[in-house]
């Protein structure tokens, strides 16, 4: 029977994999076994952050040096959602999620991963997206042996942004296509959850429609992915205990009791922490007008990163935590959510 | 006897004082009572900050066209503390510090101004500025009526930058300039309120000298004053009572409890917040790397602030706070300090 | 008959207008002869760039000490054009026109000013905003006595951006509205001058039909002004000889041979000079990619004005150009135009 | 004998080295003949710049899986010098240095590549690094064949930086480091080709003698090198003809003509293009202003990279130009250097 083992890590850069590398020489993690990897890296974040690739082709190397298997073969299979932009109290650091095998029954976290087929630039931020990342994410729980919706703590998507402009493409505009790739996949997460109807998920609907959320879902989206690579996270039978995961929504960027109360769903020592939110789009938070959005130095999203990471990290007391920003249709508008993994007490 | 009010209000841009405007109108300040303005501007905060020399002219514009007085006589004696940068969750607003007149006797929140001479650059970071902002502290203790150091609960300086090269000057570097200022403000602020010996308030110790601290001192510098202009806050008899504040260190940036202690001890209808926090030199917090101090294209105070910034808008519920970076001997290395204004419950 | 005069002048923040204090003080500039400035701030030429109203609250309230009017009354004639960003190498100045009056006859450059009425959120980036344009530009043609739209050198406008959100605009994204408003105001002038077909100036050619364009207009935008405040210059009778006007578009932003032809066509010393440029959409410059339109951390604009002023202030050998980004139907596609002032040889 | 050729290529993202791959394939470059890559990607340049470690790692391990080296004995033998940073006009590119055997006898252009021992953090910035570098460069050019130093055309230098702080370091703050690293290199290549006297070599000296300098040395610095890379171009017998540099100092930043210059002295088409700049340290060019160095949210080097490398750009009429600001030494102060490639018509 499987069981699931979160180790944290730090990096020194975004091409040091060394404390994995230590990791697997002294035995402690298996690179078959590795299943999942999601991490922060620091960059800025935006279409031209490289640190992503940078990490990702140097963790394939490392496991390839390791099992035999390409590069290649092992990016089709281990998905590797990266974050980049670690502002202010966030520190630059990696997830490795494994499994191993195991004599004892139970109930504990599970794990499933898929890949949606290739999502050309013409498809994203469509219904085609969507309709992948709704398969993709039913494949994921099957994977993981989870049946019921209600028992997915959390879906996590690296969405494609496409490395070049194509007349095809929803946009000319590559931000916005990146906004929309997100707002695809979240949706279609929030449809195979049960979380949106799937009567809503139109494409007319990205972006615009903000009363589709799903409460536990959260995207990244790059141009270093070129299709919907998704893991997912849930409580099932058969499957090793010892790790809990905890959700909850952040009603908006100021909700320090959502915060906590992520905490207080997983106690226990805290392996781990993912959250995503967003600058308000009303441009106030609680009546007071905000300037993430106008500002012409800044990128919105780093603006996001710098704060909510500050708010999850003092209460993790740990500037370790994957806060991404874009939390559109993840989460409430304005607000988002955390997950908090922990080895159970 | 005096009573100290509070108004903190919002502004559109940095040139609006049309909420200040308005309680003039309607005869809820009167101009001839305002004796000091702390607030936030949605500039960058660094050396080409302009949003506060802005916010200046149009405040002292508007009481010249109230009092009578010209905007230069009105600038040099209501001092105009501005930090820039409200980044993350920080709310552009100000604080309208007035002084009324009453018939009643107590023992309340009390509040003295002071101006040093005019500070050449060549003065700055030097023990010229150390000794100039001890006596302008001691000054301000005075106008206020606090008689013992210990009744401060807070002391802000703004002290000044050079607007030119100067080839007097200690430095070349106008950024370097702008942290010493702060320094020997901090410094000459912790020597008058005994939290820091006199006799290790030198020109080498400070910048480098980090066990010399006082945890009730708040500093900024910019190139739009050109003298230490002092506002000490303490609790004082003949002071009304209604108004409380509340000083409490924070250890490191993480500190989420130093800042629930500041608030704690200042219970009541929050009128207003001054926090001070910088990028823990080390690289590190609790032992984890951080990012701000290497990056090229997000400068270190812009990340402090959005950072702090946010953790104590998350547990004010509001981002109407005033956090500044560039925290040299102001609270403990890499931590900092808040202080809350309340009305007394 | 009227003599134009141009000064140009630096300054040394966006509030320091003492350069233009002396010049008055000696007699060399009469406050009530000023009919236009055009200058160069340094912000960061954005929504969040408030030097320009800096900038523009302090010219008004110096010429207000001068003529006696009210500085909203200057403000409501003198057109103040003033454009963030001085990238890399240009240099914050600002060009001070003025017209005296004097006995000779002639033919030499003509200025021209006129106002819009205030434009509405709701209309900036519409017909209502082309339509004001048009009619703005033929009233300034007719203040300068300038009969033949052949005869015009350069129409400058100042557009107006909304100050806050408004549901009637067309669309949320403030940026998009600068953009859209700039687009608008150049359609608008390239009708009234003859370069752009009337029945083209539609809505839905605003920042799509490329193939509209006039070489002889320069437009920016920002939410210090409410209207479309425009200057034009040309060459008329009636007006005293001295200063020339020379105008020649940029093909792309390597076009050095369009930048020296502007120069080449206003021989003598150099008074002043106006550049208008774009990031070319296509993401390459002659075949080679460029990044400025997917950086997170440096806006286009600011790319745009950094290479394009460095590019004008060599040919120049003076950093003191105007050179906005934000060419939208100013110049060819992805290129941009170049006007220079000379006092004729 | 031996004959250099120059292969200019483009890069999609950091990792991109298809064009390499592609002429490798095709048998135009033969992979075992690489002596040196040049190359401009698309990072900010500073410390945080990654996009040159995932170059190099990529570059590697294409060279790797060619020749059946390793990668590190690879990176051991040949410079790969990255400026990180491609502002405004600029275009992602590398340049590929290969040199093959033929029989034909003459004088062309010469490479030599050396590589001093590592340098640890302690040393950087000292005279150990100068040292290290002049006996680099005496080595390049024993390499190279060139036994006069006056027929050296360009010293390219990759110079360390600390990839961690060191308590042993010249200083604490890692931005000074790595322009004390271009600095010592500098000067040390200046000994070696004897443009600097050597007893004015100090430590002292860097940074701060401005009266030292060399026309024919470019610098970069960055972590992802640990010893100080040199390679050296010059005109020598038993080298095949058909390649040309010509050199030239820029005065300033302005300086079009020096530029022009440079171009003038290798006739031909360009096969690449090299050049260095700073930001005048005196904060003002020709008389006038720049707000290059003291910009909070643009790097001055960013600023330096823009306006330079569009110059530069404009008048080769390509973007693919190596342009690298931090021109410590190299080039008169305040102005820098730019060296031509061309195949000789």
């Amino acid at each position: 029977m499987p069981r699931l083992a979160i180790h944290r890590l730090s990096m020194a850069h975004p091409g040091d994999l060394s404390a994995l590398e230590a990791l697997i020489a002294r035995g402690e993690v298996r690179a078959g076994e590795i299943r999942a990897v999601i991490g922060k890296t620091e960059g800025n974040g935006g279409l031209n952050d490289f640190t992503r690739g940078f990490f990702t082709q140097t963790l394939m190397l490392l496991l390839a040096s390791q099992t035999g298997e390409t590069p290649a073969a092992l990016a089709a299979r281990i998905p590797c959602v990266l974050s980049g932009g670690t502002e202010g109290a966030l520190s630059p650091h990696y997830m490795v999620f494994s499994v191993s095998d195991e004599a004892a029954a139970g109930r504990g976290l599970a794990l499933g991963t898929a890949f949606s087929p290739v999502t050309p630039a013409r498809e994203i931020g469509r219904v085609a997206q969507i309709e992948a990342v709704v398969a993709a994410v039913r494949a994921a729980m099957a994977d993981a042996g989870i049946a019921r919706a209600e028992d997915v703590a959390l879906v996590q998507v690296k969405a494609p942004a496409p490395q070049a402009p194509d007349p095809d493409a929803r946009s000319t505009d590559a931000k916005l296509l990146m906004a929309l790739s997100r707002a695809a996949a979240a949706v279609g997460a929030g449809v195979a959850l049960g979380d949106i109807p799937a009567d809503h998920a139109t494409e007319a609907a990205l972006l615009t429609d903000l009363s589709l959320y799903s409460n536990r879902v959260s995207i990244s989206s790059g141009v270093e992915v070129t299709c919907n690579e998704v893991v997912v996270f849930g409580h099932a039978d058969g499957w090793a205990e010892g790790i809990v995961a905890g959700v909850a929504p952040m009603a908006d960027l100021l909700d320090l009791a959502g915060v906590q109360a992520a905490f207080a769903a997983a106690p226990g020592e805290v392996l781990g922490v993912i959250a995503k939110g967003e600058p308000d789009k009303t441009g106030a938070i609680r009546g007071h007008r905000h300037t993430m959005l106008g500002d012409t130095d800044i990128d919105a999203q780093r603006h996001l990163r710098g704060a909510l990471g500050a708010i999850v990290a003092a209460v993790a007391g740990d500037g370790r935590v994957f806060v991404s920003g874009g939390a559109e249709h993840q989460g409430p508008p304005g607000g988002g959510l955390v997950c908090v993994f922990a080895r159970s007490a």
